[in-house]
């Protein structure tokens, strides 16, 4: 590995502190920084058109790669700048909602104690607010505050017709019931969509969501934008937590995908991957899937964001997927890569059902 | 087909009618009555010994099948007899509780309309109520009922104490809004588990739902109850309504199977079907399911209640499953006949759903 790559995976670090739940959730499963590499090649982009409209033709880099070598190699499915569009998209709607009715949709963010990620993450999102003209509220509240004080914020950002999109900040202090805490957030403003009663709309036919999940919202919206089919598809997701994998099974069903949920208990996993049109990802376990459990042609949706160890690279790890992606991208027919994949959609999702929100409550089409 | 076949196919009609939500749903699925038999063979049952405590042996009915043909025959999953067995444990219960603190669990059934076939299910879910001493009561209100006053019954019912749960019988009258109504009811008295909050809670890792949807809690209680393994093994459910499929699917990824949903999008359902250690089928379409479909050594629950054309019956028609049972008994290890199976399943986990209620709301353990 080169400096130029460790340079690239530092840019990574920075994309993984605009955190997201998703990125939260992942911090849970990462064990012990590791060392070894599932692929030698650098990493090869090549063109590709996007389905969006008017159509954008990405830029190539395809530095140190044959032409042999590019024909063999996967698409490049550009999380980073699908992400950006939709940013763009949402900073045109808050302005033209803004002129229309006067309303400028507003999100609250909570931050319970003194860690340094969770701060990152919300003055990240802070950012990300500002950067489309939402705004933003936030709340910092010391390690030791009582439950009743956090339920009490919410109850008054439940109340306050500026806020349209509540977020707590996880994980919560170990004194506080997270399930509690997240239950208190009102069904209209819960833009995380972790609500149960949001979980089970997504679930059920015929019932709509007030808010999905915005990892696995990000993950659909990619297939979406890049043009791939899903309908009819056979589709594997790799784990099945209430905040990816499961909501992100739930989505694919919506869409009329043949769904397998694999996880820790599956026998021969890689059989069932091995048969998938499309893998979407989300276990936290680094370079997990390899080339040989994926199908030829597959699309892959990778949204781990694992450290590994790295003494090359200056902060001494960089970060990978769950897949490994070098040896997938020499089988399947696209990809999502890590970073520049699913990590910028997530918090793209969060302004989107913040928006959404704000056009919901207000009746603004 | 000889007469001894017909009458137990009219015994099986009579099954039908102590219907249940999910009778409901299959009608809508079945088409005009159909003819032609998947399978020549009249059907076999042979020994079985439970995993219930303690161990019960089921009697043996083997008329004109060989020992050679007897040994490549499945195991048959008696529902009857495991129905009765917890509507036994359901007495006992009731009438514990009743003596300890002197409360009698009790069923709310609300009816609006005149359809016969819906007034067959109230009927006989009031008598299974007496049968294991709970307490009925029943709401008639006819077709042109305004939607408020059905709102208005179930918000009483929502306040009443002697009511632990509330079921009200499907369809409803094409002029109200079933959405609005099933969301009426208390989520505490939500014996139906229809509620997107419970369905929610069922997805959800961590998170307990009030109560599971009867049928498809059924269908893993007959797993149980016979001692076949979920934990690891492949799962496809075929067909995927808010009422069977979908909770039946969450169900098994609770229990740790690894799970597919096969719908009518699927492409090759066959080969997906094949793969499968246990299949949950539940779309409602006769015989669809042959026996090349099926892996040797699969457990096979049949939700599917269909009526088929058949002249030497009396009525004019005899019941089928979803799963050619002919076929499918000589491939698979164990099989729930139709009727017989699931259908008598249902309404004992309406009864026991009314019983968790009462017991909660009384913290009675």
């Amino acid at each position: 590995m080169n400096l130029a790559d460790c340079s690239s995976h530092s840019a990574t670090a920075r994309l993984l502190h605009f955190g997201s739940p998703g990125a939260i959730y992942l911090r849970r499963f990462v064990g012990s920084l590791h060392v070894g590499r599932c692929g030698s090649n650098p990493t090869h982009v090549k063109t590709l058109r996007l389905r969006s409209n008017p159509p954008k033709t990405l830029t190539v880099t395809a530095a140190m790669a044959s032409e042999a070598e590019l024909a063999a190699s996967a698409k490049i499915i550009d999380g980073k700048m699908v992400a950006k569009e939709i940013r763009d998209e949402i900073t045109t709607e808050v302005s033209r909602m803004k002129d229309a009715i006067g309303v400028v949709p507003g999100l609250a963010v909570m931050l319970i104690g003194e860690r340094k990620d969770s701060a990152t993450y919300v003055r990240n999102k802070k950012k990300a607010c500002e950067s489309v003209g939402i705004n933003s509220f936030e709340v910092r509240l010391p390690e030791d505050s009582a439950e009743t004080e956090v339920l009490k914020f919410i109850s008054d950002f439940n109340d306050d017709p500026a806020v349209h999109g509540i977020l707590v900040q996880l994980p919560l202090p170990k004194h506080m019931n997270e399930q509690n805490i997240l239950n208190a957030v009102s069904i209209e403003k819960d833009v995380d969509g972790f609500h149960p009663l949001n979980i089970g709309r997504l679930a059920m036919r015929g019932r709509e969501p007030s808010f999905v999940p915005c990892t696995p919202k990000g993950c659909i919206e990619l297939l979406h934008r890049y043009g791939f089919q899903i309908k009819g598809k056979k589709a594997v997701v790799i784990g099945r937590s209430n905040i990816v994998g499961m909501p992100a099974a739930l989505l694919l069903q919506r869409e009329d995908a043949t769904v397998t949920i694999v996880h820790s208990r599956t026998q021969n996993p890689e059989q069932i991957v091995k048969e998938a049109d499309i893998v979407i990802s989300a276990v936290g376990q680094p370079d997990m899937v390899r080339g040989t459990w994926l199908k030829p042609g597959a699309v892959v949706i990778d949204v781990g964001i694992n450290p590994v160890e790295d003494a090359t690279c200056p902060r001494g790890y960089r970060l990978v997927g769950d897949v490994c992606y070098e040896e997938a991208r020499k089988v399947v027919s696209a990809i999502t890569p890590v970073p520049g994949g699913v990590g910028p959609m997530t918090i793209a999702m969060l302004l989107s059902n913040t928006l959404t929100s704000a056009k919901r409550i207000h009746n603004f089409q």
